[in-house]
């Protein structure tokens, strides 16, 4: 705003897209790398007009992209700098980040105050940590570094992190830990809770490592990137909504440390539990079913393992007033036939219409949890929820409500799947005797799930089902050429390891 | 090399410096993005001509950066891959990195074996991870997670990673495990053994966490980027020489992790031991002295820690056949007076010339250095070492020999620090009572150092001195004024914290 101050510089747009780290570029003769000694990498504040973002310095050398006087951010910079070309910025040195100490205390194995933990959450909502910086929280957090108090602490600090959500009255929703391709009940029990009259305005997360979040599910047959007053609209029209978490900034820490976490392909139970239990409170929700699918191959391995991450949520629902209930179900291979966006959203909708042909595993799961769910909130005894839940899908007043969700939320539209397939063929009469859900959430991420939302698997073979030679295990589905080639090449790597037939 | 192969690309250079991660520029409407399904921060393999590197994406939106069938590379990324502009290249999907597996597992907190830190090291070496991913192995090894066999496993998977050396005879060596601000003994001991006529081929790191590294200080006063020919070549004239490790490809794997290291400010005991050893054992070494400051405020801050990392060592060194000795040495406050690449290079000047002001405790810690080495070599008694150094510094023959391998390694300079200075001056009367060498070294970095040679500390308030008000207890000198403002508002933040006066 001030073209003569010593460090202000012009932007100009040259639409590089870095993704989630804001990005500078400047020329290596500029006065101000000069003048405040900046190199290649440098953690910088980028400043305009009152606000400011952090940003790593990349220098230009040789080069006719920027002239004197002028320098140039990532387009994600730009957006939330609220800037566009001409405008002018300053630009000064990072002052060292404090809570660093504190991560680095972490990884060297003390125990840290709740300041500690908030002084974290803070600086990472500010931006103020690079990207090896977050991945160093999250290594240091890892395989139950935290005590039950800390996992509390960070909670707390997730919840206030961001905006906080308030109803009337009794908020329900549900969460699954997941590691179990195609379990997508979340829309199912939407709407059979929002059909019994209660209040569930259900927000969900992108993948973190599987082929589908519930979010990227919903967008192939509705808008799921709803404002906080759009959700609020939903939700006094219809009891419930299914709305991406991350555009109402519930917990806004939480989606940032999720970005790491995705590249990293890592998950512990206390970022686990912070994560989940902290976007569930900002939502305003007082009854929670979590469903935690056990198997060695699902993201919880062992009944003793899903035992304590139980243990470990009841204290911390326990510590921020909130009623929990946790389910275990089964484990060992996918729910549904579908796996990535679309197939998935295709099994939901047969569910929901009471096709024949529905999955039936998925329909069951369904109803255990929204089954549950009444009962807590005492719209039935505490053993007739399931066929509550039962007869509200029956009469077709789940699928009626479902429908006026979407509509509420923008759009119904049919998904549609990737238009390169590959028909995966037994070669060998047999029963399946194992499966492994982690190669096969690969398979499917492999295929372009979740980026490209029509990707994925549409699986066949289920646990003990008797296969013959010339029988369809698998389909491939993928959106390019290219993504399917490397799908099947890793598949040729490793037929058996993924479905064994013996 | 095939303009009409469909995954090339015509290279366009537009000088963009991203230091270490190789970054390729294409358009987001790229026919390769599009049939391959890339996105921002695909990791991808990019090839010309035989050669191949691994690149993080930047995707390029409504800008007429890049022309249809371009791509443009950061500049390192050309120079690894050997391309200039108009050149073709290839651009494919990364496969998965299995030795990730290996990571996440000891995160998880198993031991691994030996074959799973040599994939774990020859990926680092190829540059298969990315940062997040070197900083999520760094982490994992921090804080003891390594049994000792690990970090021998680790240690010998380092060592085999680069380029060995082989030398007739005895060869010795000597390292400070740092963290004490301007103990800087290196070039002295070099100069001493040298002298008495023993094969030292000294190779020195860069900076990891402090100020300066011996590399940084040597190479404000000769060249210390000296390829495999040229150490031979000093070595077999002079006896020894100063080069730095990482121009001869000793451990590459440690280069790029101590990049990281260096970013997050983080050692551990593991790494630490098999960057030291590694690079010893490359380097041909067959005798080693270690020197551990202990200090409150050094690296190693207790002397139960210290003689927990000597263990250690011993051990490891034992494994790989390898003479070593430690000593630990006092690490309460600076050596010398300088702080900073070429103020640290000026006590070393002073104390080989015998000048009457040079700093006693970096002639002191020298010798005592040097006289180990003598007596481990067996070229005096056992209790005759100190004695032996000190008639070699005596008699100027160090300070012959040290102008003698500076005028081999290509020339001899006088360093000279920054122009922009300021005097810390006392407000009260008293005595030195504490002295944080961590701020201290934040402050020198903070100056500049050690990206700025002529930037740091000159100190000159040891622990004890009785001071007057108005006396002079530190002068920083910094090369740009930017720099030198922000150390002074550090300074002013918490000045009694750095150096306590009562």
């Amino acid at each position: 705003m001030e073209p003569n101050h010593s460090n202000n510089l012009k932007v100009k747009s040259i639409g590089i897209d870095t993704y989630r780290e804001n990005t500078i570029y400047m020329r290596h003769d500029c006065h101000v790398c000069v003048a405040e000694g900046f190199t290649a990498l440098t953690r910088v504040i980028v400043s305009c007009g009152g606000k400011q973002i952090i940003a790593t310095l990349n220098v230009i050398h040789n080069s006719n992209l920027l002239e004197h006087g002028e320098a140039a951010l990532s387009m994600e910079a730009m957006e939330r700098l609220n800037v566009k070309e001409g405008d002018f910025i300053g630009v000064s040195h990072l002052p060292p980040v404090e809570s660093l100490r504190s991560v680095r205390a972490k990884l060297y194995g003390q125990s840290l105050e709740p300041e500690a933990y908030q002084d974290i959450i803070r600086d990472i909502t500010d931006g103020k940590y690079s990207n090896i910086e977050l991945a160093t929280f999250i290594a240091a957090c890892s395989n139950d570094r935290l005590k039950t108090e800390e996992i509390i602490y960070l909670t707390k600090a997730m919840i206030h992190s961001g905006q906080k959500l308030s109803w009337p009255g009794i908020v329900v929703d549900k969460h699954c830990v997941g590691g179990l391709p195609g379990n997508r009940t979340t829309p199912i029990v939407v709407s059979i809770i929002a059909a019994a009259g209660l209040t569930i305005p259900k927000t969900s997360s992108r993948a973190i490592t599987s082929p589908a979040g519930t979010a990227d599910t919903v967008e192939t047959f509705t808008n799921a990137n709803l404002d906080l007053i759009a959700i609020r609209k939903v939700v006094e029209q219809e009891g419930g909504c299914m709305a991406w978490g991350g555009a109402v900034k519930l917990s806004p820490a939480d989606d940032i440390l999720i970005s790491i976490e995705r590249s990293l392909d890592l998950d512990s139970p206390a970022q686990l539990i912070a994560s989940v239990l902290s976007k569930k409170a900002a939502a305003g929700s007082t009854h929670v079913v979590i469903d935690i699918p056990v198997g060695k191959s699902a993201k919880v391995r062992t009944m003793e393992e899903a035992v304590h991450v139980k243990d470990l949520m009841m204290s911390v629902a326990a510590a921020i007033n909130m009623t929990l209930d946790v389910v275990f179900t089964d484990g060992q291979q996918p729910v549904g036939r579908g796996i990535g966006p679309a197939l998935e959203a295709l099994d939901i909708i047969a569910v929901l219409k009471g096709n024949k042909e529905a999955p039936i595993d998925l329909r069951d799961r369904s109803l255990k949890l929204a089954g549950r769910l009444l009962e807590m909130t005492g719209k039935t005894s505490s053993n007739g929820g399931y066929q509550m839940a039962f007869s509200i899908l029956e009469k077709g007043e789940a699928w009626k409500k479902f429908q006026a969700i979407c509509q509420a939320q923008g759009r119904f539209t049919e998904p549609t799947v990737g238009q390169f397939r590959y028909e995966v063929i037994s070669n060998k009469d047999g029963v399946v005797a194992n499966i492994d859900n982690r190669k096969l959430a690969k398979l499917a991420k492999l295929c372009g799930a979740p980026h490209a939302p029509g990707a994925g698997i549409l699986f066949m073979s289920p646990l003990y089902k008797k296969i013959s030679k010339g029988d369809v295990l698998l389909i491939l589905f993928a959106q390019s050429k290219g993504e399917l080639e490397y799908a099947k090449e890793y598949l040729k790597s490793s037929p058996e390891t993924i479905l064994q037939i013996v």
